[in-house]
């Protein structure tokens, strides 16, 4: 049950026709067109006023027995629908399902206006129906596209460039950056600090000047307790439609590449560069100074310490090419695995 | 010296009789009941106004020399206190001496009440004795329960409900969640912001809506700048009495069970369920999905990429029982240690 | 190009005489004294009115090629210079270009003075020139020296002592702690909350009142969303000069010395105590109440488990001496690669 305290319906119902204009998906029969649903929920919790979708396989044993009235689904896996339940065929069941609920639950509230309790600096350009909370400050110069949101208690530095339709979520740091459009940016996020640089002597460590910025593209969601540093003097660049989870680190210089997707904990040293659709586990740690191949897949955990050429997944600390590591970690086992006969093992 | 800046003594004094009562331990003799000690400390630096605790046999020639004038110690060891000391009988020395050290300094200051620099909806429900600092944000429809603190600039999102005796530390966000009696959650947590979900295409990726909520217990306890996302459908749950430190991650629909111990910078990848009295330790990481059985205890920096059954100690990335690990080492170290004669090494 | 919207330049050129002053570099010779460069940049994209740097002589051909007006380089390397670039001689050119650097781009903005929208007790002592940005709340009790800058919605709790010239960014939270001069500390740096200390039984574990604070000596920097716990009764220390990433954290009575690096998401647990110059890499972990040897250098993601007495290279989780690893790394390699003629791997 989705509870109703922390999520506005945008609807109470939609028809399947509208549905399938929502998703590009499309009925089977032309007759179902006028029947609503009312709500989304899983194959195996789904009754008749609900759509779902079949996804994996593993799922398939759910499907024939579900109880939803519509459910997204394969053409090749139609077949195994129960009686019940009208088929909407889409080659991507996930993604329909996920522009469906969009239209059912905004992603975000609608913006409350601005705050009578926030701090905003009046040289800010501010475009219409912008949202700044309570106590948020925003400071001389900053401009902020239509739409956009910023969280209550973030702060906005000088001169930030703010897109069109992007969420800041509250208690945000954005200082030395530009940011796209339909970007979100989850709580506690910093973005745009000095990055880690610094002349050593024996005598004391001087600071050096960050004086790159952050540039975030559009359609980048950025999760909470994230931190982003603004380059030396390059900038530091996250490309369109990449997704960042929680307390990952970025240092000075990085950039990543489009629709990457970089899980919670990562880290990643200073300029190193990704390639497009790059994948990094949650706890991988990158040196600094790397390019790393469009496409590659780094395991959870994982350490890089040289470019990566060839797209592909690896593993390890150094990582190895996924094969040769499991293939490491299958000897080792064999190597120390207790003989027969033997005790306390 | 406990530095009286920062902490102050709720009492002046206590009897030996009314740190028996306090810590469930009992006199050898009836006659030191009206002793009192006006203070804390280590076995080593004790004097005669003062109560210590022996827990840990490693301290055994301390507590021979201790100058301290009452010290917790299990029946077993009271033989070798030194003529000056009292020794207080219990099975549980730390935790006698927990218990004692909060009643002379409460884990928390009195609450100041309501602050006039507070933003504080009027369709709030707050308890009596609640404090809300400076700069906090609480939003519509927020439940607040007696006694409990709200920190300043810390942001409480819509319909928020806190129980009762909380502790909301400064600079905290809580959205999409009921808190529950007895909770304490330090600075720079978030909680309840959506968590790392979409649907994956080349063209893009669309954000599916994270509709269900972050649900804690009582006697939880948060650390500083951790992270804790909510349900996609289901909920996060954290049960009670469970501890979590520092800039850990937990991701959609994670469940932990009773008594769980999370140490710093773990991270629980979405949908992984832990049993009751789990420990983690510090940068471990576990796969989404996974199922970890009731009493497991994962070394620091182990990786889990499967479900674990069987309760006992397991280490390594992946993880394999902490004795086949240890022995995986050594005979790793063997094949590589440096051949007698060789330099260099 | 240095975006004038997020830096402001300190001067508009400085004479090779001032800059020789400011770095402590010396001329070849004297008649170049009054040349003056209006700007800082790299080796390849330096011009007539630059002044740029040599220091690793992976850049020498780019030396050769320089276009910039003058260059900090090495005696040895100065043979080497372009006809139209004038050798500005020193032992250090990265420190003479980041003494520089400071002198064109102060490391931070001029303060804006007290905002009317902080809330600062007027128990507070406040230096000279002191700054506090708007929705700071500044406790009982603190005290802030000369120059310190205090940035928005930051919170610095009762008895806070501050040196002179710091500069604590936004939302940064300090609490029982002494803070140095001269020090940094990146938004969203939490400094001085309770430490993870508790008495474990099976009916429940009891917070242990952590009784010490956090002392941040001069001239160090922390960086963003970094934790740092103060001690149980005695104090968590980071001495002079260390430098300390993001996402980075200290447990109670954890003991820097001077001069170390803790780069980012290294996690150091509780009472383990560096010496000084100690390095330790990216998501580097290491178990508490060890002693690590002054001078020693932690690679990223190693995990150390035992005091390190000998100073060295470390690497590995349990770590081992660098070499040790690579060969042990070597070795591993060598027994599972794959078999001339064998496919699919």
């Amino acid at each position: 049950m989705i509870d109703p305290d922390f999520f506005d319906k945008a609807c109470d119902s939609l028809s399947l026709k509208e549905i399938c204009e929502i998703s590009s998906a499309h009925m089977l029969d032309r007759k179902h067109a006028d029947v609503t649903v009312q709500d989304l929920a899983p194959l195996d919790r789904a009754d008749q006023s609900q759509i779902s979708f079949l996804e994996n396989k593993k799922y398939l044993e759910q499907f024939k027995a579900t109880k939803a009235r519509a459910c997204f689904v394969t053409e090749k896996m139609a077949e195994h629908a129960p009686e019940g339940t009208i088929c909407l065929i889409t080659d991507a069941p996930y993604m329909a399902y996920a522009l469906t609920a969009q239209a059912f639950y905004p992603i975000w509230d609608k913006g409350s206006g601005i705050s009578d309790q926030a701090v905003i600096s009046n040289t800010c350009k501010l475009g219409t129906n912008v949202t700044v909370e309570a106590g948020a400050v925003v400071k001389d110069g900053v401009q902020i596209g239509d739409n956009s949101v910023i969280g209550a208690n973030s702060v906005i530095e000088k001169n930030v460039k703010i897109g069109a339709d992007c969420h800041i979520a509250s208690l945000v740091t954005l200082s030395h950056c530009h940011i796209g459009d339909r970007v979100s940016i989850a709580t506690g996020a910093r973005i745009g600090q000095p990055g880690f640089g610094f002349a050593m002597s024996a005598k004391g460590f001087v600071s050096v000047p960050q004086l790159g910025r952050v540039i975030i593209e559009d359609d980048v969601d950025i999760g909470a307790n994230t931190t982003i540093d603004r380059g030396t003097v390059n900038d530091t660049i996250v490309r369109q439609g990449t997704r960042i989870d929680n307390l990952v680190q970025l240092g000075h210089n990085v950039e990543t590449g489009n629709l990457c997707v970089i899980v919670s904990q990562t880290g990643i040293s200073g300029s190193t560069k990704l390639g497009d659709f790059v994948v990094t586990g949650g706890q991988a740690g990158l040196a600094g100074h790397l390019n790393i191949a469009s496409g590659t897949r780094i395991a959870a955990q994982s350490g890089v310490m040289k470019d990566i050429d060839e797209p592909g997944e690896y593993m390890g600390s150094p990582v190895l090419p996924l094969k040769t590591y499991m293939r490491q970690v299958a000897t080792l086992r064999k190597m120390v695995s207790p003989k027969k006969g033997k005790k306390n093992d």
